[in-house]
């Protein structure tokens, strides 16, 4: 009478002639029990074998088996990408946060001492001199006297509670330094020859507008000039206005140091290596990024 | 020969008959030297002595003189109203701001652990929460096991940057507090009686939107009713859409918690009484908060 072996995923199982469940266990010790079962079965077999698995019990175990792999292939698909994608646009979030607080901070401080926050144009010196050094020296430094100047003079209490403001913006502004150094690491790992083309923080941002490192390598360069000018390449598409010749890659300083006129040219030649470095990259290639920005600085170098 | 005293900003001056300056400096000490001296000049004289002065070295006195002036008057002119609008919208930028990064704390952290993440709602919570325990424990929290979930095993340093983010958020929430805390006290002080028909943060909110206490007590209950929701007002009044019947003080609990057919009446009997307050507080006048409190709710009371 031969059994039948049956490999799966819940444990395996010898059936015997008439389909009945002989065994449960590893397949290495039913194999010593049952030495006459046949791995080999044909789909007739297998037919007949999966009728007999349609088992409410067996269910649960396939149901909760099946649960377990589909949830650690879910922990598994957290690829560098994601952290990536998370960490640019946590970047620009900061921003946006730091911009709303600090309009209020200029603001609020200025009832105190408006020539000193008149006097200084950056945000970031300026909330980290005031809360290093006191309205007096603030003054001095810019060569006003305390009896020459319009900012009220405010209790300890009022003025503290501003100085906390500060306090957060300045750590949202360490916040964002961090993560920026953070993108460069990952990058400079995940990505090593993107980031040598366009920069940590732009590769990074192609990253996240294309949506994985995968989708980026499947775009045609052309896309990739372009990502990140959705919205004015469907308008061209649209309404027949003008091609949009740049997206994200604008802010490159290949790009931005370009002429006018040369400008579009220089984007597509910037694309055109990113794209390659993005395939070099994803397949984990040679690394020769240094190669590919010597070709494109003589190419850009050669426009006219 | 009589002389002319006249009073001016820059220090006092003596003028002779043909009104060329006989002497400068301070009254008492002029009076002592010129005791025939006449301060008591009449408007032809004082046309004279006017144009005498109509001096280009004079004329930069008078003007740092004055400047001076204009500038303590605007130092002078910092109110604790000028605070409260200040922490009051600091409030409402701190919210807009948790929100966005909270927002990205929590899709970057659900790579990580998100049955944690998806089992507390409230952002607060969840933010204390990350940063104190480990994922483990968070875990055991909430009945489930390392192998049972679906986030990723993320490596120090990109643990450590979600970290960092929170750890932004929960000083923007505990900054948060601080503020509402602050209002709460320059409230209190500056405002008895609208704090304790009001609250503090919704009164505070009435002075910012009327832009000081002092404008607040020249609108009538109505419009302070209908502070914070202009919009609609001006769309009621363009297009004969609905007329609202409430502004901020909708979030009040009497006017949330009355029925829907009673909100509009709870709420012109809140503005009522907030309106007797704020002029109650504007002219410093004896605190009778509780008095008018009393009122209100047995007003509101007996609404059916």
């Amino acid at each position: 009478m031969p059994h039948y072996l049956w490999k799966s995923m819940i444990g395996d199982f010898v059936f015997d002639q008439s389909f009945n469940i002989a065994a449960r266990g590893k397949a290495e010790e039913l194999k010593k029990k049952f030495p006459d079962a046949s791995a080999e079965l044909g789909p007739e077999t297998e037919r007949k074998i999966l009728k007999a698995l349609d088992d409410k019990k067996l269910y649960a175990d396939f149901y909760s088996e099946n649960l377990k792999l589909a949830k650690k292939a879910i922990r598994d698909s957290v690829k560098a990408d994601n952290l990536i994608i998370q960490a640019v646009s946590s970047l620009d979030e900061l921003d946006k946060s730091a911009n709303i607080i600090v309009k209020r901070l200029r603001e609020w401080y200025e009832l105190y001492n408006p020539e000193f926050s008149n006097s200084i144009q950056s945000h970031e010196k300026f909330t980290e001199l005031i809360l290093s050094k006191s309205k007096k020296e603030l003054l001095k430094q810019i060569g006003l006297k305390q009896e020459d100047v319009m900012g009220a003079d405010l209790g300890e209490a009022d003025l503290s509670q501003v100085m906390d403001l500060a306090k957060a913006l300045s750590q949202l502004y360490a916040l964002r330094k961090t993560t920026e150094k953070y993108i460069e690491t990952i990058m400079k790992k995940e990505a090593p020859n993107v980031t040598v083309l366009a920069g940590a923080t732009i590769g990074a941002r192609l990253v996240a507008q294309a949506g994985s490192l995968q989708r980026m390598v499947e775009f045609p360069a052309s896309t990739i000039q372009l990502l990140g000018a959705e919205k004015a390449l469907f308008r061209h598409m649209k309404t027949g206005a003008k091609c949009p010749k740049f997206g994200l890659i604008y802010t490159h300083p290949m790009v931005m140091g370009a002429s006018v006129k040369n400008k579009g040219k220089a984007a597509r030649m910037l694309a055109d290596k990113i794209s390659i470095a993005a395939k070099v990259d994803y397949f984990k290639g040679e690394y020769m990024g240094d190669k590919l920005l010597k070709q494109l600085e003589t190419k850009i170098g050669s426009l006219k």
